[in-house]
């Protein structure tokens, strides 16, 4: 767990608003649940891999005593490990008041109780948007498009989307023989393709048990034939490389398949079209961790930085799982902690975050209801201004007010208050002149709006 | 706990930005520490009473079963229950990479496994401003005045700060003969003067243990002409009650209770004279709950709301506590959840808190990537823009346009893509129009901002 330093706080903040600012633009809404969630919506069914993830919080007082009696369950809650869990519980509640296809997004942090390494924290921030109640495929056009909207608030400019479908994945392990149960070692396996190479990839795919047909089949797949490709000519490719293999295996095209295949055009043809500077690579071995996507699989990169920036998909099955019916969902997250990582490493934020406009200085205890009547002047204008609380000598106040990032200390002495003037001195340049007091709010927004 | 629909998420929003923005005008600087924090920072000394507002965390692996075998503590971490301790902590473990004289603020969540009740909720916000290693009391000042243009900042218009000072009220209690043991009781009694009258008053300081005299002293306190003055006259008057039971009880005047008056008569001169509408009352029995506080103690109520929105004062013992020296502060904490329902309450929003600036229609599939076209122009010029992820007919997208406040729908069917045009539909007023496609951007900007 870390403590937040007003610069770094700052710079969250701004990465918060720039997100805010695009989902909202894109007519999404915010929301938020409780850290706190009964154990049992946390660990769900099969949820004994989230176990491990979770602070546990004590119950209390008689329930608690019973429980240490009784040698049971010491816990009924525990922290959010992440935001998909509590929205599918959030949504299950609260359908009645929400829109039929309701649009979220949700900054906000999370709690695992993972062991901490360099860039892992035990209390981290997610950054999720999705939308409900629709199996349409503009949904998947309008997370992506939100998501890439975001990242070039922040000042990202050229991204690439990978793209597959889980329908696509199955389909074509399913024709090169591969058993359902050995489908995810072998998704890992091709996806160290690049590192090893095709001869690198039988070979661990021969250990992990495949079935010598189905390395044979899988070895010959043109991954980067298709990957270099257009995507639309990406997505032909892959047809052929599947319809190869299901020839091949004298197994029939499947319908998942042929629908897959279909809603990723969509995606391909209306990105090409209407967002330009968005590119997008067919990627027939993405697979994303998690079990729970079903069907359009993406995670953004941007030039130049060597992990995603973001992933998210269609997971058609687990928002419902707290309701009665199925809940179609498809959701993109952008990996705020690495965003800003990036973003902190490589200088991407403004300089002047939380910088102070404005510093009057007070060398007399005397002098301090003309400060204050000086600064709710500049900040009725919407001035960042400090009043210093200790009064003191001009190079100490001149020290502070440049720690601070001031652009200009304000300072009126015995003499300036008889003239009707304010000394104003620019930290940047030392440059300083008389100002006429009632001309001086004017004057210092002029300046630090940059239209003086 | 609660969860947050999208409404009160932005009611949430737009108190936290606006209170956000007074702040950082005011120089104060934004943290975060962690949600969770090693159960003996909470406890701390003399901790117990906090004990049983912590939500605590179970340890967890070998250490949770080492501590079950030896039946030992199960739990080492606990969620804050408030934004004090924490700042002590932090304020320990960062000095020297913060300013001498520090002043954050914090808006966050806390957490108390308090019986939840109307109005009173396991996690809630709080808003706190602090300035930290000064004695001086600008720092009241400014709190205080940050406090006071928060609120204003959000609607409210006219408030009344109370003010006192612990050093007063002690001098005061002593002076009557009060008890140290005793204080406590004899300021909660007092404080029911309004309801109860003088008599009452009396007769509960007798049954509480209260000497006699004492009793004979403090009821005859013309409280109601210190707080009906004008606040310098009430200082005055204040002053003279104090020197009254001095006399009668034989004590002499106390440094104390001196500096105590010369530094309220700062803060009431620094407020008349630089914050116009800022009215303050002297309360001789002004208390405030925490015994952490050791001189001026203040209340912010704003005109016809019956509690008060927010409270502080100096506490110059607590933020040490974690490091080796004695470190000065003052705060002010705004009631969060109570000016959130105040506010709501009396409809004090603004009422377009979220509402989309504008809705794209898609009837047929194939206008998708003419609608997203339409909808990224619309976007970039920063309007808030809805394109349904369903096609379907046009009852069905005006309802969703209507639900979701939009400002215009904007119809293109295949009559209005032909001749260039699009349909620009009011949602309030029901007008409509043909619009130029090539103008269309710019006049819903017009609209939107009221300049067209």
């Amino acid at each position: 767990m870390r403590d937040i330093l007003p610069g770094e706080y700052r710079r969250r903040q701004y990465l918060t608003e720039r997100f805010r600012g695009v989902y909202e633009r894109y007519g999404f809404e915010p929301i938020d649940t409780p850290a706190l969630e009964r154990l049992d919506v946390l660990l769900g069914k099969g949820g004994e891999d989230n176990e491990k993830l979770i602070f546990k919080v004590q119950k209390r007082g008689a329930s608690l005593e019973r429980s240490l009696e009784e040698r049971g369950e010491l816990c009924d809650a525990g922290l959010r490990f992440d935001l998909t869990v509590p929205l599918a519980r959030y949504y299950a509640e609260h359908r009645a008041e929400l829109p039929r296809v309701f649009r979220r997004y949700h900054i906000a942090p999370v709690w695992r109780a993972d062991r901490p390494a360099r860039g892992r924290f035990r209390e981290f921030y997610q950054c999720d948007v999705d939308i409900l109640g629709t199996d349409s495929v503009a949904g998947e056009i309008e997370v992506i498009f939100a998501t890439a909207d975001a990242l070039r608030a922040v000042g990202f400019t050229s991204f690439v989307v990978r793209l597959n479908d889980r329908r696509l994945l199955r389909s074509l392990l399913e024709a090169a023989g591969v058993p359902e149960a050995l489908q995810q070692d072998a998704v890992v396996t091709l996806d160290k393709m690049d590192k090893v190479g095709v001869e690198g990839v039988a070979a661990e795919l021969g250990q992990r048990g495949l079935p010598a047909r189905a390395i044979e089949l899988l070895s010959g797949l043109d991954v980067a034939g298709v990957v270099s490709a257009s995507p639309a000519e990406g997505l032909e490719r892959l047809r052929q490389e599947l319809e190869r293999l299901q020839a091949d295996s004298g197994g029939a095209s499947s319908a998942e398949a042929e629908a897959a295949l279909s809603d990723l055009g969509t995606i391909v043809r209306n990105t090409s079209e209407a967002n330009e500077g968005l590119d997008i690579v067919i990627d027939p071995l993405l697979a994303r961790g998690m079990g729970y996507y079903t069907g359009p699989i993406f995670e953004i990169a941007s030039e130049g930085v060597p992990f995603s920036l973001g992933g998210g998909g269609r997971f058609d099955g687990l928002i419902g799982r707290f309701g009665k019916e199925n809940v179609k969902a498809v959701g993109f997250s952008i990996g705020f902690e690495r965003v800003l990582t990036v973003m902190t490493e490589r200088n991407m934020f403004p300089g002047d975050l939380g910088g102070l406009d404005a510093y009057v200085t007070v060398f007399e205890p005397t002098e301090r209801v003309a400060a204050q009547k000086l600064a709710r002047e500049l900040r009725a204008a919407g001035l960042r201004t400090l009043v210093p609380v200790t009064s003191g000598g001009l190079k100490g106040q001149l020290k502070e007010a440049n720690d601070r990032g001031a652009r200009v200390a304000l300072i009126v002495g015995p003499t300036e208050r008889e003239q009707g003037v304010v000394q104003m001195k620019q930290m940047e340049t030392g440059q300083a002149e008389l100002v006429a007091r009632a001309e001086l709010t004017q004057r210092v927004v002029a300046l630090v709006r940059g239209t003086g």
